[in-house]
């Protein structure tokens, strides 16, 4: 009988070890106050035996964290309605914090929520750092991050199909006739920007158009960006028929730099974005879109915090969301058809 | 020597009543279980001498309580970084409640609310019933109205400058020329409508302008009624060369329902807005617009309410921060001068 298939409790370390609770239990938090000594032979059992964290015994304030890396436009306002939506149904407080301004002292949120202790952390987009992540997860404070940047493979979470967005948003434009058709993509490090423009480059590559390096701008995801990009690709010399901008914001971007030049939207550019915001439907002319499930994607995230709060496994640690093509009227076929 | 001039607690009211404090707390509560001559002799007390509260002995959670009657737009995310900024500076945390759902069952919300026991409530605009004002003053919950549509005289509040903003909007077309200038309003309940309605009057007025009755369209703050409005009023055979939309939803619908008649805005007819949403800057062509600073009047708010929370008086229980006209590219002279 050997019992190195079944991870230890603590109180099962500490006697294996011959030391109290609370020293295993800060070696585990990564406390500094034990001896190498200690802390080595406790590292070793947990390596040979593996760590079995145990439920909760005091209950956790009914509380859920739900962290933004910037409060801007109505991307927040939908993520908090589907976040609120499940709250209310198990009667868990929502709050929200608004890392924008912190993230010189990351610590100080952190204090605040091991105040608070809460059920669990949302955090949206790229709120959190990796240390954070850690710092979270020693203390046994679950953690699901939605729309994540570039998730680590061991924390939880919950993404819309991107890769599939991208690839039905340059369908449609080549659908329509569009061949010369290019994109504003997100910041470099989020993947989710990459897998928008890796469907674009799909779906042109199937249909045998080449990808030209001149016709991929560079954004940020914000208004500003689009149309600083849009502005260089709209004065090309072969100037595209067809902008995917890959956010919604950057398409608003793209009618400020087509409204600069003087060409009408969809006549002489078609325009597509991505998300869906409310708002957009609003957009001059009404903007086509990728929807994107905010508020869906939101109270999958916390339901599956709940999931972990309760000490049960997730039935699937990665969840993917799908996206939706939504035609309204920034797309038309190209006034003249590409050389 | 006179006791009238000073209100008394409810120790002393139970001393001269000759009943315990239990029994003062539940008449002061409003609970039932006592009787009603004893219910009537200690009201008779609170009427002659007054009543006064006593400092909050157990601590309440450093929660501030958010509530929205609507999750919509750019509007819950600008009041939510005023009152988290404050609340950062606080340690305190900011919990988001959204009443658009739950006009039926009002009641769970509030027992939310008594379970989490936060330091305050900010109600926005027109978040709360005046039952549920009621419930948290009997249960000593401090609460600040943000915004409000009718704000009760013995609640503290903050507001905008609306009549200034009214008046600052109509005079600022009128010096464009304009004379035939139509007016969307928003819901008869609210006074900030009523408010911007009567500054445009008296702008009318004091230029010698009469006030057209046609002209005066009746809105909700939606786009959708600012859409519905406009397209009656860009219908009259004498139709307006300005609109003043009262809020920038609204001049969204203008925008809209200038679009579907083919008048350009601002060659063929001016708009105004209300409030300088973030996101407004970027409508096409951007929004000449009355600012209201919702994040000041969010902490403004915030503010207040922690002066409530730690028992102190409010040096002023009504705040009404002034708007500020933003001149972009809505508003232009008429075509040709008015008849």
């Amino acid at each position: 009988m050997t019992a190195e298939s079944s991870p230890l409790t603590i109180a099962q370390l500490a006697e294996l070890a011959g030391v109290s609770t609370a020293t295993v239990s800060k070696v585990v938090n990564g406390r500094s106050e034990v001896s190498s000594e200690t802390r080595a032979a406790v590292e070793e059992l947990i390596r040979r035996h593996g760590y079995r964290r145990q439920r909760r015994r005091s209950t956790p304030t009914a509380l859920v964290e739900l962290v933004f890396h910037a409060l801007e436009g109505d991307y927040p306002v939908e993520i908090t309605k589907g976040v609120a939506r499940v709250a209310r149904a198990h009667e868990l407080t929502v709050a929200i914090s608004d890392l924008s301004r912190e993230h010189t002292a990351p610590g100080a949120w952190l204090e605040g929520v091991m105040r608070r202790r809460p059920s669990g952390v949302i955090a949206v987009f790229s709120g959190l750092t990796e240390t954070q992540h850690e710092l979270l997860a020693r203390r046994e404070v679950p953690l699901v991050l939605l729309d994540p940047a570039d998730p680590p493979r061991s924390i939880p979470s919950v993404s819309a199909g991107n890769w599939n967005g991208g690839l039905t948003a340059t369908r449609h434009l080549m659908e329509l006739g569009h061949r010369r058709i290019a994109i504003i993509t997100g910041p470099d490090s989020a993947l989710s920007s990459r897998a928008r423009l890796d469907g674009y480059r799909t779906a042109l590559d199937m249909a045998g158009v080449p990808v030209d390096p001149e016709l991929v701008g560079r954004g940020d995801f914000l208004i500003e960006g689009g149309l600083a990009a849009a502005s260089r690709l709209l004065r090309l010399p072969d100037r595209p028929t067809a902008i995917f901008a890959t956010n919604d914001g950057q398409a608003i971007g793209v009618y400020h730099a087509a409204r600069e030049l003087g060409l009408r939207i969809p006549d002489d550019l078609s325009v597509v974005g991505f998300d869906d915001l409310p708002s957009i439907r609003w957009a001059i002319p009404p903007l086509t879109t990728i929807r994107q499930p905010l508020p869906e994607m939101a109270a999958a995230a916390t339901s599956m915090l709940l999931t972990l709060a309760q000490g049960d496994e997730l039935p699937q640690s990665r969840v993917e969301l799908a996206t939706e093509l939504v035609v309204r009227e920034s797309t038309a076929p190209p006034a003249s058809p590409s050389p």
